[in-house]
Formats: C-alpha cells, structure tokens, sequence
C-alpha cells in the first residue's frame, strides 16, 4: 500500500495530538518520525508510532514535557528531557547545540531522561543551513554484543554526521555502530531467509546465520562482525556513543538502557534517567572562511562521486546520496508500508478515533 | 632483539636533535614515538624513525618550524604545522585544545602543514589527567578504497578517543576505520601468509587474499570489508576523519594526501597544506560533576570487564586494556625489535654519527 506523505503526516500530527502534545510539538515530532520513511529508514518512521503511543499509555512517555538545560559552560549543556518524547527532546537540544555554536564556535549537548529520538541524521542535518556540521548519536535498548561477551551490553548507537558544501548537495552519513540494522533481520525473518555470516550471534554467543537469532536471545554482532575483521572497533564506536550519551548527561547507559517496547519493563534500579543522546554543532567558519569550506568539499565530493568503481557496480556514493535520491522519489510518489504496518496503523486510528 | 626503553629513547632524542630539533621539541617527538612501541603499535613507533629523517633529508619535514594558531574563536582554533614532525605538531594542538576547553567547556582543533603524528591515542591520552575526554583523528596518504571504488581515495585514517575513569584505568579506543591496518599485512608478508577474506581488494578492486595485495596495487578495504557487513560505513567514517583533519583546516585531503615514504613524490598540484588533524578536549565538568562522571565510569567498565565471555575467551575487554597491560610489560622487559628495523636503525645511526 502507498500513502502520500500528506496522508501520513494528517494521520501522525492527530495522534500526536490526541496522546495530549502541544501543537507545535506535535508538529516537530510528525516531522521527524516521517523523514525516515522519506529517506528509506522504514523502520524508524511511522511504523513505530504504535510503540510511541503504547509507551505513552505505559506512563513511560511524558506528552508535555519541561525540557530544559540544567547545566552549562559556553560551548556545552545538558538537557533533561523530562520523560518527553525523542523525536522533541532532541531537536530542542540540537537547537541548543546550534545557538551555542554561533558564540562559542562550536556546541555541544548531552541529553538524559529522553526516549526514542527517530533517525539519527534528521538532526544532524539541522546544522546544515546555518552552515555548521551537524553531529547526532544516541544510545539504545541492548542488542549488541560487544566483542568476545555472550551478553548484550549495547544499542545499535548510530552516529550521524552531516557536513554542508557549496553547488553539491549535503554529505550525511547515519550508520549504526553495528555491521546490519535489526531492521534487516526483520526483512529476512518475513521471507524466511538466513542473513549472510557475520551478523548475529547465538545466545551463547556462536556465530549464527537465522534471522531469528536475535529474538531468540542472541545478539547482533558490532560493526567488523569479529576480532579478525575489527568488530573491536565497531564495539568501541558503541561504547563511545553510549558513554558520550548517558555517562556524560546522566542517563541510562549499557544494559541499563530501558526498552523501547512497552511489554518489557525498564530496570528496577536505573544508574540514570531514560535513554541519552549527544548532539554537536560546529560552526565552519569557526575554523575557515565558510565559503572556501564548502568550495573544498565540492571538490572533495566531486573527486570521490567520479571515482573508478569496480566491475558491477555504477558509480561511487556520497555518503546521504541513496537516502535523498529515495526522499525526492518517495516525496512525489508516495511512501509504501508493509500490510501489517497498515494493520497497526489502522487498529491505533480506530482506537483513538482518527481515520487512517 | 630487546632494547631497553632507555636504550631507545637515547638513540631516538639524539637522532632527532642531530636533524636539527631544539631539545624540548626532540623530547616531545621521542615520547610521542616510543609510545608506539611500548603500547605494542610497532609498526608507528621506533621503525618509523629513519622515514621521517628521510622526509627531512628531501626537505618535506621541518626541524624548525614556528607552530602556530591561524585562525581561533572561543571553543575553536587552526594550527599550521609549518611542516614541522606531526610529532610536536600534534602534541601542540591538543595543548590548545585544552586550553580551550579550561575556559570555554570544550575545544576543538584542526590542523594543516603537518606530517605523520605517529599514534592517535597518545595525543587523546593528553586530556585524561586535566579531567578531560580527549580526541585526536588524522588523515594519512590514500592505501584505502571508499566502497565500490577501485581506487584508493582514503587513509587507513584512524579515531582515538580517551575517557578518564576514578579507580578504574582510563576508557582508551584508538582505531584505524579500516578492516585492518596495513602493519598487519607486512606481518603476514614476511611470514608469507595470506590475509582472512575481506581485508584487501586487488588492483581491479576484486576480493584478494593475497598480502602482497596493497603493495600490487590494490587496496586496504574499510572498516566493515564489504558492503554486506557494513563497508559504507568504515568509508563514511574515514572520510569524517578526512573532512574534519584537512577540509576544516586547509590541508590536503583524500588522494592529494603527500604519501610518508621519501621515494613517492606529493601530488605537484595540491589542494592544500601537508596533512591534517582533528583534536578535541571536552572538560568532563562541563556536562557534570566530574566525580559523578568518573564514578559513573568505573561502573560502566566493571559492568562490561565482568560480562560473561563467549566460549574460548578468558574475558571481555575495554577498549585500552591490551596496550595498557603491554606497556606496563615492555617498560619493564624491553621492546622487541624484528632484525630489519635493528638493521635501518644501525644504518641511520651509523650515517649520523649515532651509536644504535
């Protein structure tokens, strides 16, 4: 089934709505939740608004929130998020990041007590227009485990970096700190398919091939897959997204990190408040002329883009290139959900009294 | 053969200063080296000594340069190297990025005209006794492919970051965004091995296992291998390294990286000025108590140190925890050296009126 954005944004700014957010709020989290259907980061956009709003009958999800710093030097603040929901906490902290950056040069925000805050990239790309380098991580429920453990101590942590150029358009990399997203564990799982070696552990922490590993206690492996092809690495990206997060602002860090599903009950005995997320901006003329800046990364993304590709394969990407050549395709042809997403969406409106 | 850490740390002084480097800076660039093989990084330390004098020699590197910020705001600045040994250059940079940070919360630092720093985590390890999160990146000459690119377009581009703890030793990453550093290979060279799958491609960009692969003019694969586990993501990586290092600062950046070995001559028509650096300081009291955050910290570390190992693995590690332990065992036993780099080193010193 294919919906316009239109229809998804009427139907996602109603439940907002009526879960009791502000207007405005409810108008930031629409947006952000849908730009990952827009870029093709299905799983992080309206799919999960059921999840949203179940947490929100949870208690676990506050609809208006007192977001607010409550501690600050020139270039860096902490914000609580009061309970409220990611997809508003972070751009409010990000906008934090971004008015820090236009005196000090540079900002930088830690956020406790938030939840599930969507794409990593939509708030890294805020920077953008004001020609700064946008910078978003976020830890997560656990999932992963690192290196050599049986254990799953950590999220799937992305971090997004967004850098603005001149003629060209933006580069945003959004990569999860983990070699495949539990979202394509899911995909495979619907066509009763193995994934390729390398993805998931067992649960007692073997290497496994089954799609369902994961549901079945395992664990997705860090990006590397093993010792021999660095997943060190990838468990200290994690780890460093994790600390930055939630050791730096206050939250919940490693496996204390409270579930983004409401049928699993947080920690009885948090070593914070909800999940975290850090967020930096750097203002490019903080370093050089921002005019050159961007001259040098036309050149720079022009240089990769015309690079040599190897036999089967068209061209070299940019980091940002498929997810917005999708936005403008999925903008003008509409954006397609999977039945039971349809099914989900349609018993949520039911339940609430807004048509989908 | 063993040498003492003295032993090697008077050669390397008097090389240094027999080039022409004031004493202080001699001191620095010897401490900055040895660090390398002390924290078992072999393949940066001591045996790079001779291609550095070579860079001297074809008057690449600078044994007197006047460092210097070029451009700064409150949380910002650009140091030019002045061609000077990244050696000094690094360590003076991330000076200033402390200095920022005392007063601003954090700081952040690009650099250009420098050359090869030598390891990335030494210069992060500088902020952990001010109570600071330190981190130190650079741009190195183009060994790796960006995903379906069969030209090499990236350095093996490494990101350190050091995190302070309370009672527990510091959280110490240092990781080159490639499957495998190229130090690696020439191990396997010599022993005449062939690579695990998914480390090089060859000249045309086809998978290899051949350890001569990057040396035929093939390519060291991103972080991730290929792009199944993850390879988009190493290369994004790298390429933040980049643009962060020499976009930012002025240097050059991706193929017009000049190349550390004497023999290869830099691209006649630069983009810029040497190579680049990134550092960052982020005072751990800019976000929170800093007793709060170390504690916090040593809880983080225990939880993950006491998780349960995977079948056939005494422990799990933090990132750190290898180097640190060998340094504390070479201090003590002495650093040892492959007959070829005692063979150079001899050389070298024989040509400078030095005894090895």
């Amino acid at each position: 089934m294919i919906y316009t954005y239109d229809q998804l944004y009427q139907f996602t700014f109603q439940m907002f709505c009526k879960i009791g957010c502000p207007e405005a709020q409810a108008t930031t989290a629409t947006e952000v939740l849908l730009s990952a259907d827009l870029r093709g980061v299905d799983s992080h956009g309206v799919a999960r608004l059921s999840g949203y709003v179940r947490l929100w009958e949870k208690g676990r999800i506050n609809a208006t929130p007192n977001i607010r710093v409550v501690y600050e030097t020139p270039s860096t603040a902490v914000v609580d998020g009061d309970g409220g929901l990611g997809l508003i906490v972070a751009p409010f902290a990000m906008k934090v990041a971004i008015e820090k950056a236009k005196i000090a040069g540079t900002g930088w925000v830690s956020v406790k007590h938030s939840n599930h805050y969507g794409i990593a990239g939509y708030h890294a790309m805020m920077a953008l227009n004001q020609d700064m380098i946008g910078i978003s991580m976020t830890n997560a429920s656990p999932l992963v485990a690192p290196t050599f453990s049986q254990e799953r101590l950590l999220g799937t942590n992305p971090i997004a970096v967004a850098i603005p150029a001149k003629h060209q358009p933006p580069f945003v990399a959004d990569l999860a700190t983990t070699t495949a997203a539990n979202g394509k564990l899911e995909i495979l799982q619907r066509k009763g398919m193995d994934t390729p070696a390398g993805w998931v552990q067992d649960k007692i922490g073997n290497p496994t091939t089954s799609a369902d590993g994961v549901k079945d206690g395992g664990a997705l492996l860090p990006l590397g897959s093993d010792r021999d092809h660095g997943s060190h690495k990838g468990y200290a990206l994690g780890s460093i997204v994790d600390i930055f997060s939630a050791v730096l602002s206050g939250a919940n860090y490693g496996p204390w990190v409270p579930p983004f599903v409401a049928f699993l009950e947080p920690d009885p005995n948090p070593v914070g408040k909800g999940i975290g997320h850090f967020f930096g901006a750097m203002r490019v003329d903080a370093f050089r002329p921002a005019d050159e800046f961007k001259s040098h990364m036309d050149n720079w993304i022009t240089r990769f883009r015309s690079a040599k590709p190897t036999q089967g394969n068209e061209k070299v990407l940019i980091p940002g290139d498929p997810e917005r050549e999708l936005e403008g395709i999925r903008m003008k042809e509409g954006i397609p959900l999977l039945d039971p997403v349809v099914k989900d969406l349609t018993e949520l409106g039911e339940r609430f009294g807004v048509k989908f």
